[in-house]
């Protein structure tokens, strides 16, 4: 099983420094509140699940060090963090969630003792990495079940380990299938361009944890199609919604549109959080576009000439159509996707 | 019309430095076969039209400076430069057919003075620049028949002016249908990974004719086409064999596939040079493997961990079914191509 992306040790935060990957593998212990601010902000901790954990362990940090006298002391720190936390990606729907979780939970807890108040802080910031690793196990072992050996597997972005607190998602499925179940898989790694987490991360991982790995670039997979090397795609997703339409890193539909011909199943691992059932169609889903330099410029070196037009969507919308099934951690469902996906809510008395 | 790529002026041979670009615009003059050498060995000059005439052009500098009284040694100087220029790039089959046309043209010409056997040499590559504009000029024209204004065309890598003389293959449609036609047509430019002609040259050669571009990565093709805004592709072509499969840049497959699903035709501009009638089927194109780091490092920058493996083909093969016409300088040819593409060379009685 992968590393841990981020973690604690008798109160002590650490998180993997992911823009020192692939070239180094550098711990860093985060000491303050300020620090996990901009590792958030400079992405040092990455992925929707991890980021929202880390909000969790900064404002633990601190009310940890703070040199306050009562809980009603802590309670501001808690609040005040929790907001300098939200400002550091303001658009990460995971990192204000979190810090929304950590805030009610403090004023739940808000007559304990000081001590007492700031292990219980501790204690949920440490559930949230349980629940966390809980959700992307379920992942991993439904995924698995789609997976027979010597399987191999081609992957888009990074739905790792990097991306949450350990297992990964979409990759989850690749862990199990190879440490529990011993079956033999190999991944197929997509560049990702402009930001090449698959070359960065992706390739880190599963080289670290033993699993071979070929990295290629995003305009390959075709032929590697076309060779009959792929058995399965695997991708996450950013949010999937009612009627199973799927927006993920640019260059999932594309994929997903090379699956369906070359005639191989297209899976999309989507913990719960990631489903929206408020919209109808992936049409609603806002796409961020993002900034021509990330195109124009690799590694600080312009590739491109300027006074050029760039398109630089983040992410792109796969039609549901095109979807084999979606792994979640409570099964697998398969369309009609605007039934089965409801229905995998109205299973959870808590939902 | 784009600059030329190479060109003479009263003997003197000058080149565009493409590895400057898009950085720079830098003029060459090439005053030695040794200097010719080495833009053929390190790219300054590249694409195959480009360069079998880079290496005529080559062989006439070798004798125009030559210090040789008869016309005999200047026969041994054009089969020793013949002979070192055709291993600058080894591979390349244009190279080595322009060098045997010069030395062939330079055997029924030994019996003129040297003075007058110095000007037909030049004349002869001189007259390869034409032809290469002719036929580029007719890909142009009958690409552009396929265009109406207000069109949006996708292209892929470098089919443009930098890899002919002057007027590219694919890119000369765009060309002829804007500058000849006054047709409003603006191209989308895959950048190309993993060496980026696309996102260097393309894009370059493009706004420097005026030529509305847009960069986008290659995994983004798919999207662009969702929304409609694609109306052809447009590529080159390596090899084409006769059952009209088309070897190409790595991503021209996926790009042909994605365009079948969104109902988009795709056109290969293939000059009758490329046209290789031996083979039966894409399958027998041998596919050049190369190496690892053109993957795994940008501009000098490593971007991938060590110790993991890399599938990094040259090209691949787009199956006849996949295009919709094949564009040559004789006229559009439509499927079934195993009787249109023999029946091109047929039209000509000196094939």
């Amino acid at each position: 099983m992968p590393k841990p992306t981020l973690w604690t040790e008798n109160g002590r935060v650490f998180i993997i420094d992911q823009t020192r990957l692939p070239l180094e593998y550098v711990v860093e212990e985060i000491h303050s509140v300020e620090q996990m601010w901009s590792a958030i902000r400079a992405l040092r901790v990455r992925g929707a699940p991890a980021i929202g954990i880390a909000g969790a362990l900064g404002v633990w940090v601190a009310i940890r060090d703070a040199d306050a006298k009562t809980t009603e002391d802590l309670l501001v720190i808690v609040e005040k963090s929790s907001e300098y936390l939200a400002a550091a990606r303001p658009t990460a729907v995971n990192l204000f969630w979190a810090l929304e979780r950590i805030k009610k939970h403090a004023l739940q807890n808000a007559s304990l003792p000081p001590d007492e108040f700031k292990k219980t802080i501790l204690a949920l910031a440490e559930k949230m990495i349980e629940e966390d690793n809980e959700v992307c196990l379920a992942l991993g072992r439904y995924g698995a079940s789609l997976l027979k050996s010597g399987d191999r597997v081609l992957t888009h972005c990074n739905a790792g380990s990097l991306a949450t607190a350990q297992f990964g998602t979409a990759l989850a499925a690749v862990y199990y299938a190879v440490e529990r179940e011993k079956k033999r898989i190999e991944v197929f790694a997509d560049e990702t361009r402009p930001l090449l987490q698959g070359a960065r991360l992706t390739t880190w991982e599963l080289s670290e944890a033993g699993i071979p790995v070929t990295l290629i670039c995003d305009n390959m997979a075709a032929d590697v199609m076309r060779r009959g090397w792929v058995n399965a795609v695997f991708v996450g997703t950013d949010r999937t919604v009612r009627n199973g339409d799927v927006a993920n890193k640019i260059g999932t539909y594309g994929l997903a549109v090379l699956a369906k011909y070359h005639g191989i199943p297209f899976y999309v691992a989507a913990p719960l959080s990631s489903i929206d059932l408020s919209l109808s169609s992936g049409d609603e889903i806002p796409i961020e576009q993002r900034e021509a330099e990330e195109v124009t410029h690799i590694a600080g070196h312009r590739i491109a000439p300027e006074k050029i037009n760039v398109y630089n969507p983040a992410f792109d919308v796969t039609p549901h159509e095109l979807v084999t099934a979606i792994i979640t951690e409570k099964g697998i469902v398969c369309p009609p996707y605007s039934e089965t996906l409801p229905a995998l809510f109205k299973l959870d008395p808590h939902s």
